[in-house]
């Protein structure tokens, strides 16, 4: 491949040099040989006897074409015949298109009969890439054909892609079933669509000067498949090259910044109601134990704390620097954080990119990189880091501490972030604003909250990916380890444009982003609202073994809505084996329902509740039980609360930990039985059968792409 | 027609005569024809003689087949051409014809050729009708092949259905732009589509014995629709016949039932914890003004209320019986509520269909239909009907009166009904529980709903719909007047599943409910907690007049979630038109986002908020406001909130009410802020930017279907 890859780039620079930025179907062909994509044969006849060689080598049916410099239109010209079945119609033909030739232009040269074979039957599917701006190469496969172009089923994953990655994009598309054959039509052969997808997304790796290629059509038989046509785009500009540290270098940086043992407030105040009055009462109030350093050009004292002029008058080291400056202060202050060797500042100050000051922006990335200062924000509220008692930011203090680590783009999902996690008490290791992402982006968060031990899992809101690329790289290797949530605002095209006018940053292509992130392993929330319930709850609850799922209900209408929701959200409802139904069945009255959902009935006392419980914690086909309480006088909802936890516990102690999640119906007091639930590591919720099978089908979605599910 | 149908009548009753359920292709032909449905041009040509006639009348291409009873094998005998092009080919495929059969079979009896156009190019499509066991005659259109049969992309209507329902048919397929032509092919002719949609639709309704029909596939060409092959299924079983008093008898019933004056507890108790006590207790602490009477066969006073020992020793009428006595009772004391003339029985007990006893149900059926009472249950919580102060049921009291009516199936969905309403301040005028549904259901509440003053929004939890047809018949009128809202459950294959072995009740297609209820202009809530939240937020959002929705945040992260939620639930933003920019501009910052998310920024005071939504709510091309806010300090929680609520008002005052929904972000204030703008009848939502628009996108949707919308 080596001799070929040396031809293919020599081709590509004389075509640079023509200034084209196309490929003619014969230099396509080349690039397809020398990846091993099938291309229909062909072979040139100069005479008539040279004919049966060819042909025998091309097989029936056949197209053939004159070939001429000096006929351009060879239709016109009778030059070309289709649907040439035999060797006799292949000579006929060839007589027909010489003769047709002459009479057409008497003095064209002629440089032969062109027989290429004719791809007929199969199925049509399209394999191609493109460069998208935030992820690079990417490849696509969809079905061919004018009904998928209108229904969009089409998939992608990053190039290049593996064998694997390319056998489940067949799965991925909606009318999957095709390709395996429907109503008698033949199966195509799987292997042969992958090896071109592989094949494809080599291509566009190693040669990034191809922008678009698309195979439209390649035919899909069940004993191979072929491309028919081959277009090619190239870009021989150099893509931007985004400013990548090294892992270790961005972990030296990012320990420091998010754990410091020394932080200053540059612009701290003495004046209620400042910026830089908020965030050093909240290091304060927020029980911070490392050194706070004001700096101020007045002040002799903030709050208690002395005041220094400048960062470099610190007598100690500083780990990070907290602006609340106005914004043409910033790069001026940033410059003695580079002086005093401090890793990164917290950009509170707005009145960069997001006002259309984009030369200021780049200004202040430009200082932050020759002083090796990063750079969070700016325009940002800060951020919270609750193992240090750490409030880095002017809004209010936050103190539940916990092993979900959120961070936000916008200021105001921070907001969210901070009162949502404040009322349910959803415990927090840190939440971080990212807003204009000039330097640090989820990429550095993610490496960080990787090896960060208080954090288990990680949700993110995301308006656009600067370097989708990188971050893909990164959430692929942490997602093994725990789970990545995220919120992709602008999903929709009403969305994009508002996120465009927000951030000025071009918003993906929806598709592309869904394919790339579930290929990552990454967990996408649709919702804000199911991105907070999912940090909150995925931490609590174990990783599944298996994906038998059984629903015991006390009330026979939250089983069948639970049911409905187990659907939605991927999730499996195992059959229950005849000697596990019997063993349920011992426990509940003879007129409750067979089968998945268990259905107790709701006239039960909490030995019912107990009984099955304890049986699906037990038997070891069953992989995670939901719950359906059903209020009643029989068993009140804390009496129900406590038994489950008990119960839980029990297992708990005996190496039994499977996922539990519940649903509970009834008067306002199962608010209060959801509350001792959570706290007791059961994600429950009232008044919703919908929400625990959101929560439970994102571990098992985690938990599948982990590769941590046997089956 | 008439004497088509009266042919088409004498047709079916011939064919069951002899015994057959399906239809030959000649028999099929005649009832296509009767209704005008186009079929093939054909015709029988006996000798060369009149063949050009023929020929000419059925045009090319064509196919021609031999003509006799002694032919089975018509290709075997050399007996079919196709392709015939034109009439010299005619002549000589007649020729080739008759030479074939006379040297096949000379004897063959031989009744000349049949000469039949044929179909090519248009695009295939699929019309369809068939028997639903919930809804009866129900008319289905699809586009052909093999990939929608995979992507199973179909819609449904009730038959018969108007030319009306008939194009909507055809924008409701998500393929439905392959329709209209695309990549240069040519746009079908829809309006014959439409008329071959309505011809099916009137066919199977005029004819109930045809329990199937299939036109597949229908060629679907610029100039016209023809039915290449038509398949029928007939049933002659009569279809069961449910008993359907009149709209002015159920209404006679439900008002008093309802609303009554006087209601009889039959299984009255003194003993706390008993079902009859507890349903005492709520009729008396529920504030109930009306005639009390307990009935018990032995006590004398029960909570202060004199005992009787039947309904029939009560001295004055009774409206409405409670049932709290064990099932085998319950077929007695009916008797004695038909000879007080009760109009109704609210059958709280457990024990019949549900416990698999459907025999004792059929009997309790009987006797009330025999005894003119109507029965509500049985196996319920009972219900609720504030407006009365009645609370009919054995849970707790519930007293917040307002316009919302809501329904269950089930007694747990009826206790999360209980909870979520106490928990939010959902004013209710009625709960209901439908339970077994053996008599009464959502059919007859509907109908009482429908005129009641006190409700103004319907919601209802639904398993099965026992008469679907009555249902959309009823609901269709009903939805025009007032919001009607229907949880489906059972929606996926395994919550069908868990239907069945809840009610025992067969669950239907859901596509096929999704696209009747739709037609009926019900909203459907896809979640529980979805059902909830437009129950209590409908009837306080006044109806829009027309479809463009402003977007103002004070986030710029929430406008493009917000934007998403907008796209996300069938809603447009209006393009902004540029004087309108301009006066938006003159309230905001210069940095400020232009266009629709009007984004005022982060730092803004209450007069920023305060203008702008005032402009929103004065421009008459503005219908709706969605509203983002973002908790800081300069704009704190409740301040927004009192000065959104006063700018609504003053509009109000002004005859200017549009729906106005918000997202609230912040720390916990953002709770209060959003209850006290509920307060002030705006939906108003903490931590989501989801929810708000699931309201507004609901209302919108009924205000389509009920024709309230301009465009």
């Amino acid at each position: 491949m080596s001799s070929d890859r040396a031809s293919i780039r020599e081709l590509l620079q004389q075509i640079k040099g023509e200034g084209r930025s196309t490929l003619r179907p014969d230099e396509a062909r080349v690039l397809c040989e020398a990846y091993g994509i099938p291309v229909p044969r062909e072979g040139i006849a100069r005479t008539a006897a040279e004919l049966s060689r060819v042909a025998a080598d091309v097989g029936f049916p056949a197209v053939m074409k004159i070939v001429s410099a000096d006929i351009l239109h060879k239709t016109e010209a009778g030059g070309v015949v289709v649907g040439v079945k035999n060797p006799a119609e292949a000579s006929q033909a060839f007589e027909e298109i010489m003769r047709n030739a002459r009479a057409y232009k008497g003095d064209a040269k002629i440089d032969g009969v062109l027989i290429q074979q004719m791809l007929t039957g199969g199925l049509e599917v399209i394999v191609g890439a493109l460069s998208d701006p935030s992820f690079g190469k990417v490849v696509a496969f969809g079905l061919g054909g004018v009904l998928v172009e209108v229904l969009k089923d089409v998939t992608f994953r990053l190039a290049p892609a593996t064998e694997q990655d390319a056998m489940a994009m067949l799965e991925s598309i909606a009318a999957a079933q095709i390709l395996r054959g429907v109503r008698g039509g033949a199966a195509v052969d799987r292997d042969a669509l992958a090896r071109i997808i592989v094949a494809v997304s080599r291509l566009v790796t190693d040669f990034p000067e191809i922008r678009e290629l698309d195979l439209n059509p390649v035919f899909a038989a069940p004993d191979g498949a072929t491309a028919a046509d081959v277009r090619v785009l190239l870009d021989f500009t150099p893509p931007p090259q985004r400013y990548r540290p090294s892992q270790q270098e961005i972990l030296q940086a990012m320990n420091r910044i998010m754990r410091p043992n020394a932080v200053a407030v540059i612009g701290a105040s003495p004046e209620e109601g400042k910026i830089g009055n908020s965030v050093m009462k909240n290091l304060i109030n927020g029980g911070y134990q490392g050194q706070i350093y004001p700096i101020h050009p007045k002040a002799a004292e903030i709050l208690g704390k002395q005041v220094y002029k400048s960062v470099t008058e610190v007598p100690g080291p500083i780990d990070v620097a907290v602006f609340a400056i106005p914004a043409p202060l910033v790069a001026g202050a940033l410059r003695e954080c580079g002086a005093k060797k401090i890793p990164g500042a917290v950009l509170i100050p707005s009145g960069f990119a997001e006002t259309g000051n984009v030369e200021l922006q780049d200004e202040i990335v430009r200082v932050g990189r020759e002083c090796n200062v990063r750079l969070m924000g700016p325009n940002i509220y800060g951020f919270y880091y609750t193992p240090k008692n750490l409030c880095a930011t002017f809004c209010t203090p936050y103190d539940v501490k916990g092993q979900a680590a959120l961070s936000s783009q916008s200021g105001g999902v921070g907001m969210a972030i901070v009162g949502f996690s404040r009322t349910t008490k959803m415990g927090v290791s840190a939440i971080v604003g990212l807003g204009n992402k000039a330097d640090l982006d989820e990429d550095d968060l993610l490496t960080f909250f990787e090896q960060d031990p208080h954090t288990q899992v990680i949700a993110m809101h995301v308006e656009d990916l600067k370097d989708g690329r990188s971050f893909a790289e990164v959430a692929s290797r942490v997602s093994r380890k725990k789970p990545v949530i995220v919120l992709k605002a602008g999903r929709t095209a009403m969305g994009a444009r508002a996120a465009r006018s927000h951030t000025a940053a071009l918003a993906g292509n929806d598709r592309i982003y869904d394919d790339v992130l579930r290929q990552c392993g990454v967990v996408r929330a649709m919702a804000l609202k199911d991105m907070l319930e999912l940090a909150r709850c995925l931490p609590i609850l174990p990783t599944p073994k298996g994906e038998n799922i059984v629903i015991i209900t006390g009330a026979g209408g939250s089983g069948v809505l639970l049911s409905d929701a187990c659907v939605d959200n991927g999730l499996k409802l195992m059959a229950m084996p005849s000697d596990l139904d019997a063993a349920f069945r011992k426990f509940i009255p003879p007129f409750g329902a067979a089968g998945n959902p268990v259905d107790i009935t709701g006239g039960e006392p909490p030995t019912t509740y107990r009984n099955t419980i304890a049986l699906g914690l037990e038997d070891g086909r069953i992989n995670a039980l939901v719950l359906g309480y059903w209020h009643t006088i029989i068993t009140p909802p804390m009496v129900f609360a406590k038994l489950t936890a008990e119960v839980v516990e029990e297992f708990r102690h005996k190496d039994i930990d499977k996922p539990v999640v519940a649903s509970l119906v009834g008067d306002v007091e199962v608010e209060q039985a959801c509350d001792y639930l959570f706290d007791h590591g059961i994600p429950a919720f009232p008044y919703t059968t919908e929400q625990p099978l959101i929560v439970l089908g994102a571990k098992y979605r985690w938990a599948r792409a982990a590769g941590l599910l046997a089956n």
